[in-house]
C-alpha cells in the first residue's frame, strides 16, 4: 500500500557535487549541491540548480564558467560545510585549507585534493521556480590517476562518492557492485 | 596527479529512474534514464533529459506529464531492460509483469512494484544537444508503507535505491549511512 507524501522535492539518491566559481573579485568559492546531474551527451554536459540568491548563483553568470568537483567520504565534513555558509561571508577554501587550482579550459577554480574535478562552461540557464537551472558543457574530466583501474575506467570503490537522499536529510556512501549497465537486463524476459 | 579524461559525460554518482508515460494510443511505457535529477525545491520539480530519438519524448510532449519511478536493487534486471528496449517494438509492462497504474493527478502510468513513484506534470522543455531536458513538477511522490520510518522518512536500507558510475557502466547500491546532510559539517573548521 503506497502512502503519499504530497508534492516534496523527494527523489533518490541525488549526488553531491561542489561546485567552483570566482567571484568578480577573484576570490574563489566553493558550494555544495544536491539539485544537480548530467543532461546530455553530445556535448557531454550537466545541470546544475541553484537559488537564486546563492553567492554561486552570479558568479556562475558572471563568469560562464564552474567546475564541479566531486568528494569522497574523506571530505563528507567539508562539503557539508561548504553547503552550510555562504562566500557572501566566508573564503571557504582559506578556511578548510583545500586548494584551488585555476581551470585549464575555464576561469573557475577546481580543488585539487577532490579526486574528480569536471570544468565546464554556461551553455544556458533556465529559471525554475525557486531555482535557476545552469546547464553547463563538460570540457574536461580530470581525475587521480590512482582512482582509475588499470583499463581507464573509475574504479568506485576507491573513488567513494556521497549520495543525498531528500526526504530524511542523510549521506550515504555507494555500496556494493550490484551488475553492468546495458548489459543484465538482456534476458529479463523471455520475449527478448 | 590527476590524470586528463578529455570531454566526456562522466560525473558520479548519477541516480537510475525509470520514466511512466502513456503514448497516443494509450499503452503504457516505462523507459529508464539516468541523466536525472531534482533542479527545484519551489516547486518542487525533477529534470529528465532523453535524447530526442527515444519513444519517451513524444509521449511526454504529447501527454505533457510523466511519472517518476525509483526501482530498488529487486527490479534491477526489469531496469536495465527498459533502457535497453524501446515502447516502439515492446510493450514492456506486459513483457515484465509488472503493473502500470493510472496516475491519480497526471495523464501517466507508474509501476505499482516500485517502492517509490512521483507524478509529475510537464513545466517546459529546453535542447540540449543530444538530449531535450523536460522539467516536471512533481505534484505527489508515493511510497511503499512499509518503505518508512516511523517518524514518516524514507529508509533507504529498505528502498534500496540503484546508482549508476558513468565511465565504468556499472550499477552499485547505496551504502553505509555516513551522517547527517546540514550538520556534520557545522564545526568542520575552527572559524565557523
Amino acid at each position: 500500500m503506497k502512502r503519499s507524501l504530497g508534492s516534496r522535492s523527494i527523489a533518490y539518491p541525488v549526488p553531491v557535487w561542489v561546485i567552483g566559481t570566482y567571484d568578480r573579485e577573484g576570490k574563489p568559492n566553493v558550494a555544495t549541491a544536491a539539485w544537480v546531474g548530467i543532461c546530455a551527451s553530445e556535448p557531454p554536459a550537466v545541470c546544475v540548480s541553484l537559488r537564486k540568491e546563492r553567492y554561486t548563483h552570479a558568479n556562475i553568470l558572471d563568469r560562464k564558467a564552474f567546475t564541479v568537483n566531486i568528494p569522497s567520504e574523506d571530505y563528507l565534513k567539508e562539503t557539508d560545510y561548504f553547503g552550510l555558509t555562504s562566500g557572501f561571508r566566508h573564503n571557504k577554501t582559506a578556511e578548510t585549507g583545500l586548494t584551488p587550482v585555476k581551470g585549464d579550459l575555464v576561469d573557475a577554480p577546481y580543488l585539487k585534493e577532490f579526486p574528480c574535478v569536471i570544468e565546464c562552461k554556461l551553455l544556458g540557464h533556465t529559471d525554475v521556480g525557486s531555482h535557476t537551472a545552469f546547464i553547463g558543457e563538460i570540457l574536461d574530466v580530470k581525475m587521480d590517476e590512482e582512482m582509475l583501474k588499470e583499463d581507464g575506467t573509475p574504479d568506485v570503490e576507491k573513488l567513494k562518492p556521497l549520495v543525498l537522499i531528500p526526504g530524511s536529510a542523510s549521506y550515504y556512501g555507494v555500496g556494493k557492485y550490484l551488475g553492468k549497465a546495458y548489459s543484465v537486463g538482456k534476458y529479463c524476459c523471455s520475449v527478448t
